[in-house]
């Protein structure tokens, strides 16, 4: 997309497009113009992160509109919190899209490529933060970074994290997925200098209020070196650590 | 106290009590007829504990009438939530108080005997939550248990617990203190086979929202083995152990 | 499992395995190397009871999984929360499950076993409360305890409340499960000197907010002798009334 | 005041009045024209009880003003939570005023005199409820009502209740003061077929949440015959017991 | 069921029935020994009003055994939230009951009886408290009150309240039902002297939270004379009204 | 509806009608007297705009009912919340209504037509509120105003937002409908002088708690010229909308 | 302010400016660059509204710095939330400033002058809620509206409300501010089709939990043309007035 | 520190410290025995920050201990929280400390030095979060990083934020500090591929619920790349973004 931007503006000084041409071209090239959708082409630009679209609550319509838009101009694409059956009923149309269906993601069909130095860890405490630790992995992985994963080494049976100490320094970025009462990323931080993404999950009944305990426990936790994101929220740990990554390299 | 009762009880068999006056005894002996104020003596009898009060917003009028009560009866004491200014308001005309400034508590100037097997270990995750711990400290050895304190071992630093993890099974019971992310029986829960009852503070800040971040978490513990009680009631947790030590004994 | 343990030990002593093989195999025994589902073996070890599974939110093939290895391991197994729909679909393949359904627990096929030397009582308070009092009934029965069961005495009628009284001081816990205003826990407690561990249930409507006026309420009483485990945790209950047992035992 | 209108309308009806006049003067007189303050005398004509003020957040200024239009139009006064040091401001310009302190109540230094055949009863589980039942008690009897009081008759101590039993169905209403978990209420309610009008305390520390505890407890009561009103509303539960005996006379 | 009891009381005197027997006899009848559903009899005693059975959550299987001992012992019947389905599985093999849909109540087949003196007016808000009130209307109906509805009186338009204010001094007991912001009571009371009762609904959305709305704007209303009840709570504003009544009688 | 009253009331003047007549008639006529069902048609008098229907918990024969008199009445017609489903059973009966899908609305078969001056903007902050905009905007064009809509235009792209800033002073309110952190507002608020009416929505996840987040982001942004109305609540939006607009006109 | 940057636009077309000291100037002007405190000149341009300071949490010195600034500049001023102590520090460096007391607000010491065509009412439903009331009332004035007051005009006493209705349609908002139960403003749009801003407040006590009971009842008004403003915040309500006057205007 | 370890273990290998002396000073020195306080001096070995003592809720007697400690070992130190009172009450004992008021951190007197490579970037969005931006940027400081600030500028002023918005892509990280609506991390993560740590804090009123709005709006940002910390935790982000330039440099 920055080359059409570059041509465009390499017309205008050699003057084959117009000082109105170029802005009318500006304008309307980021986002399409359609009333009820306007995707953001542009962000890449801005963000070095193709536009990813939150698919929860979408209808099987607007998502057929999406990934037509999207396959027209060519663009990258990743779209989250797809269940099965709204899946199912896009891949007739759209033979290109690949299905991760633990994490609920649909990318375009591509091999997921590093092109990040750091390197990603997503860690989940319990076999039932699985789909959001995916969620995280997954994701990880195709915005360009080297991702590992350790699951189900929660703090109930401390042994399993110390056996994984020694590694986590190497990486740039620790996702730590945990619902309950969410005391992995606290437990982490404290055996790290690596800073820590917390993915506090709604795993857990009762007094978890739909994933309340474990948000607050990562938010008070005493110990350095932890910033936290929305609960469920695998995505956003692994666009943060993608931001982070992307200082590195 | 037993021993009145079953004085009076033997007195009605020999004859030297009628019915309706051993009646009238027993109605009007296990709480005093004060219409403002009902103290339970009885309670020892029914549960083994003394009747303990709790000092919080209870006016320098209403403490010195209660201890007037109990230095009356004979009965031993202890009075928990007294700051230093109410203490110092009665201590003129008590002498016979000893007052435990850490942990706010007055008891009756007696050494705290421990009567119990079992033995309780009291442990806090920071410094901040001594208040509460000392609460539960003093309350176990005068309500007749050994009892040890490690203060300052949060979570943060592992090494601090995992130095401990060997003394925990000699315990018959731990009670863990917390503030914040409430972390530290978790972790301790995944150490031990003691049984742990868990108490929140509400040290911190922000999303602490006055100690409710560590009481969520230590309900929604991943481990096995914890039970908890209300924000600071460093005295119930110190009860509930002395119920189990009974148990034991 | 210990057997294994102490036989390798051995065989280190005399020589027949390497420190190093030891290592390896203490590193690697105490759970699964599955990247997805670590097993706690270890856990018997530490905490004399068995790894007990959490079934909500795992799928039919992750409880699948997981049977599989306990059943190669030769462990005993206890999985909560597991609907009769799933349950369906795992007595084909693991034709040795005992369910049991009011429970909604999944037990292997043995005779619970009473190990420990004090006795539980499960009190429920309404027979709405029934599912969570019969998880903590199995569970408790499963985990070594004598356990006894008393249902649907709720403080509406004091009367049933008080005919039990004098049993009371005969355990040495009492489970007190209680939906609604949650007042049992704090009767019970005014009448015995048995701890009790009070387990708030979801059970009500309205100002009930999931169970929230019931935990409340426990997490508050003016009765010492309480302390509480999340809503609806009727096996957290009996793990915890299985640790006070193995003290006395 | 009753005499004042019935007056103005004989005086219409024989011709010392015009319509016009007789208009305005009720249009005027029911609550006075203060731009600031309309004081509502229409309410004793419409409801049977005087306007009773609510002191909280009200400055010495704005009382002065109010005791003053009182004074002026002969009206019986209730002032509730007026704090020592604003009742002090007062007392020097109106010597008529009477202060129960314990309940933090002004009235017109009349006695209170029982006009109401109804009876009413006013329990508080802790001494540290005292203050909201004294504010239901001084105001139960100044609206007109024979009321009697029993204090510190918590549940944790059953005997206290049960001692009471037999008096509670020779009462209209049972206004039941409790805070930490609120039991009070359904367990006498469980006793008796009188209507209970239950007042939460703010009475509590951790967890009670500033009386939530004991609100959600009142209201989510498995017992019937318990209704609520606000935290700390003795008042209120004054007002609504004070209609109710209204009905019966 | 007073008769069987004051029959062996007679026949313990006459010496038909040794103490023992007596004694027996009265621990056993009040409420059956099945050990999963103790249901009390003997509430109509001491309440005057018969056992009602909260039919939420309840299975058919529940349901059934309470049928069958109510038909046994002969005792009137009330079950509160019973859906269309659950009455259908129930209806074949007891053919004596009486299913009042909209307040989805079960009642033994018998004409509603007035016996009370005071006359219940039952209000809505708006259409959709229908099924609210309609439980509130039915079951005062039930337990012996003559009692009256009008429904859709929101406070949106005043005149529709204003038209009823002159008949509400002729009720004893108002019940005001109202979801969304819970207005209705606050209105009512300012136009009568007769108590109401409050029962929030959980109609509404958004920021309604489940009823939250409703029951905080009914328990902080600036106007005395209201009690509340739990949110959607019709069945205990009609037994509150009820117990009040029976006081006037 | 106005032409009728005015008819009857110019009957009354020619002797046509009695008093008594004309008072039953006005008693009678701005409501029906179904005693479960009030309409107000006097409201269109009062306040300019037609009585419209909240549908949502209405069933479909509630909602036969209401059409039908509306129908005979002649009235104008706006029922919000009806989802396809009600819809469809509703169709059949009622040829002349138009159903607008993605607003869930039912309109009577007309035309909208702009009666009043100002003109009305509906801002969505992403594709997902789309069903609450919307409900804003036909409720709006319905209800008498030029409406236009920019849906998509949600703050992670300021591009979009400023693209609109030199239009935002040509309307006299702009709805601005925003999920998940609800920022659209504060930030047109920050680029124009035309009233905002911000509507929070339900869109999103986990900590946005079914609309707080954006709901508390609206009230307390730092910009002003911002009013709320409830979460989801397009109508009501549009309602305000309305008002406003009928003032400048 | 727009003079001066008129002027520089002529001095630049008229070349007495280089294209670089415009930029510069334009860059500089509408906030000062002053790191810690960035005052937006601007906004009265962009909004028609001068830059008003929230004073609340600001310490003497930032306030005196900002007045010092507008004062340099020539603005006029309105300061909200300065309590008494605070502009007693203030007065004697600034002697133009003008305090109104009531309302807590600092003015320049000017005349408001209305120069809006519509008409604002501020109603308040008791008389603590004043404090408010007055913010939004002097507010209002200085912002330019004809603005008018009732204050204690709630709804437990109908006869006020009532009294006023005639004249609500006479202005073009109405401003209501309520604590407690909040009921005042559904009630008032049952009356009026003048749009309504509802400001809730923090007066009340119990489970008015800081003014979320008369917010929610607001926010869940079943009348419409009710938008609502923070808690609290008189001065937001009267800066949405003032926007939709100048629509009107 | 690092060397007197090195020694030791040096003195290990040459024989000059056996290896039980070894242990002990190991067991021993990373953190003091003071049975109360444990400082963590191992902290910086593992994770290459100091300790870091948070000074809210410590008395000036523990504050005392802690910096006499330090001072003993010659470690760095960063007190956070600790007001002018607490302050001044150390100084004269410990000279060499500096305090820095708008911040409220002592640290030792030292000047910060920039030791990583990524510069971080601290925006507040109103004058009053100053507080909490001053704790970031001091700490942020004197944790090594490169710091700059740029303060007051919230969203209610866009042309603040987009006038910064060309140097965004210069920081490694951006710490958003901003109170009541916390919409500006939302806005600058639209504009920049910086990663953001956001801050909310608790300044604002009613609704504001001591920083929920802003905690809840930043965690439910619909833009990618930000990261949360607890209410008003300047110095948590300061801690995180140090961790994230310690990984770039």
């Amino acid at each position: 997309m920055k080359k059409i931007i570059l041509k465009k503006i390499k017309d205008f000084k050699t003057g084959k497009l117009s000082e109105k041409e170029l802005f009318l071209f500006l304008q309307n090239f980021p986002f399409s113009n359609d009333p009820h959708l306007k995707l953001d082409f542009h962000r890449k630009l801005r963000r070095g992160i193709p536009e990813v679209i939150f698919g929860q609550g979408k209808s099987v319509e607007q998502l057929r509109r999406i990934v037509k838009k999207f396959t027209e101009v060519g663009e990258e694409m990743l779209i989250t919190r797809v269940d099965v059956e709204r899946y199912a009923a896009l891949k007739n149309d759209f033979s290109h899209l690949k299905y991760h269906a633990a994490a609920r993601i649909i990318t375009s069909d591509r091999q997921a490529k590093a092109v990040n130095k750091g390197k990603v860890l997503v860690l989940s405490a319990g076999a039932s933060d699985e789909k959001v630790a995916e969620e995280a992995y997954i994701s990880s992985l195709y915005l360009g970074n080297k991702t590992e994963k350790e699951y189900d080494v929660g703090v109930a049976c401390l042994a399993r994290v110390l056996s994984l100490q020694k590694k986590f320094n190497g990486y740039s970025v620790i996702i730590a997925v945990a619902g309950m009462e969410g005391a992995l990323p606290s437990v982490v931080a404290g055996l790290t200098s690596t800073p820590i993404i917390a993915v506090p999950t709604s795993v857990g009944y009762g007094s978890n209020f739909g994933g309340l305990s474990a948000l607050l426990s990562m938010l008070n936790s005493c110990a350095g070196g932890i910033s936290v994101v929305n609960i469920d929220n695998g995505f956003g740990a692994a666009y943060q650590a993608t931001l982070i990554n992307q200082k590195i390299s």
